[in-house]
């Protein structure tokens, strides 16, 4: 069991965290404020969040969660924790920008308690519509950076999972260009919560400057409308394969806040 | 086990249906013609589709799709009949109206043998942004009169069916404003086919009506605006919970002509 000062603890971990990426997206958009969004859990269980959207210009929308809840019932039920009571706090972030050569970027982390068990998982990934290499190694050596600090093998394992995880079956292809994803990691509790603070960090720092590089390079209209369509295939992984966002409308957590993720504007 | 026979009936059947629909788009747009995709099975089965998309000023898109497939194993895990060859055809329609005041219309009739079993499914439901009473009054008076013809309750049964089918859970809203659905239909095959058909025959009169008296209407950029949120609920509906959308997608169908159905534009 977890002690009520550790579930502290990492709320107020990734609540900075949040803090962190709304400044930088802030910072990148130059006039756009974040618009707050708190909700509480109403049905089966307590707790909140909450979600700050900065829409602008340069970025056409971001949206960053941070929650904290416990419900009575473990939704998911392929879990053998089905039906046990929970805590889970995480912070999540999608960033879409106006300009289609700058990458959509992704970041989770959580911590979940299901009855006697804790475990953290979560991930990092890029996608771009139009690919440039120098960001995908760089997003890429941030990552393996982190991940040297925690394990032996780990990035090779993790960014190995994100490939499998983020590939939109039906298109027969991958969501974006990867990055790392993990989950049900429960040994120790301190050693992870700093693993997954030094990842949420590092995205934190790496994904800005990507953006900066991209958010003022010219574009015409064809690569406007390629991006609007590619980023049906976003939409089209988060609601017919993300367990995140599964987990989250199964478990009654806030409508708008987990469809934050959801692009501004889509073309199919 | 059904005849070929039967088969090339229903096939037929659901063919001219899918000339009717798309003749009817093309004359309530008046420029655009439809766009022929077809497509062939590529794994474990055989058989293939043609979907028809109708983009232009007036129908934003419109598709139609009509196939006929066999396959290696039925994909739905939760059926009794999970992995058993299986036969399918049928036709679906979706529409997407430029001007908000029309409705989006959907309707969509099949045929399933599984193994040694045959059974009828579909629907029809009409989802507007801007309600108009009279379209729901008419919409499902039409239905009302083919069920009818049917059986003594069907209409009662089916619409309630419907409410219940096309419900988007974690808004806790219905998808529109109802129509009818129904699934596992599988007594006498000729009295089920006529009624199937009886009901897309009707489907492709009463639609066509109610766009011809909206797709006029002056609107204003808010009314657009609304159009384009209220549609990220249809799309959230079908990538989250529409059992057509995931058989299609499991079953090798085609993806361009499973996701015909998603909107041309949507904002979240």
């Amino acid at each position: 069991m977890l002690l009520e000062s550790q579930k502290d603890k990492a709320y107020q971990l990734f609540s900075e965290i949040q803090a962190k990426l709304v400044a930088c997206f802030e910072a990148i958009d130059g006039e756009a404020r974040a618009v707050p969004h708190r909700w509480q859990k109403q049905t089966s269980g307590a707790g909140g969040g909450t979600s700050l959207v900065v829409r602008g210009e340069v970025i056409e929308k971001a949206g960053v969660n941070c929650s904290r809840v416990t419900g009575d019932r473990y939704p998911r039920l392929e879990s053998e924790h089905h039906d046990k009571p929970f805590f889970a706090t995480g912070v999540s972030t999608i960033c879409h920008m106006r300009n289609p050569h700058a990458p959509i970027g992704h970041m989770n982390v959580r911590l979940l308690e299901v009855g006697d068990k804790f475990w953290f998982g979560g991930g990092a990934d890029l996608t771009p519509f139009i690919v440039y290499d120098e960001d995908r190694q760089d997003f890429h050596a941030c990552l393996q950076k982190v991940c040297a600090t925690f394990e032996t093998g780990a990035y090779a394992k993790f960014s190995r999972w994100c490939d499998e995880y983020f590939f939109i079956k039906h298109r027969n292809s991958p969501r974006g260009v990867g990055g790392v994803f993990f989950d049900y990691l429960s040994d120790d509790f301190e050693r992870l919560l700093t693993f997954v603070h030094n990842l949420a960090f590092a995205y934190a720092e790496i994904y800005p400057q990507i953006l900066l590089r991209r958010k003022d390079t010219p574009y015409d209209e064809q690569q406007r409308d390629g991006q609007l369509r590619w980023r049906g295939r976003y939409v089209e992984f988060n609601l017919v394969y993300d367990r995140g966002t599964h987990f989250g409308l199964q478990s009654g957590g806030d409508v708008e806040a987990i469809l934050v993720s959801l692009p501004p504007l889509v073309k199919w």
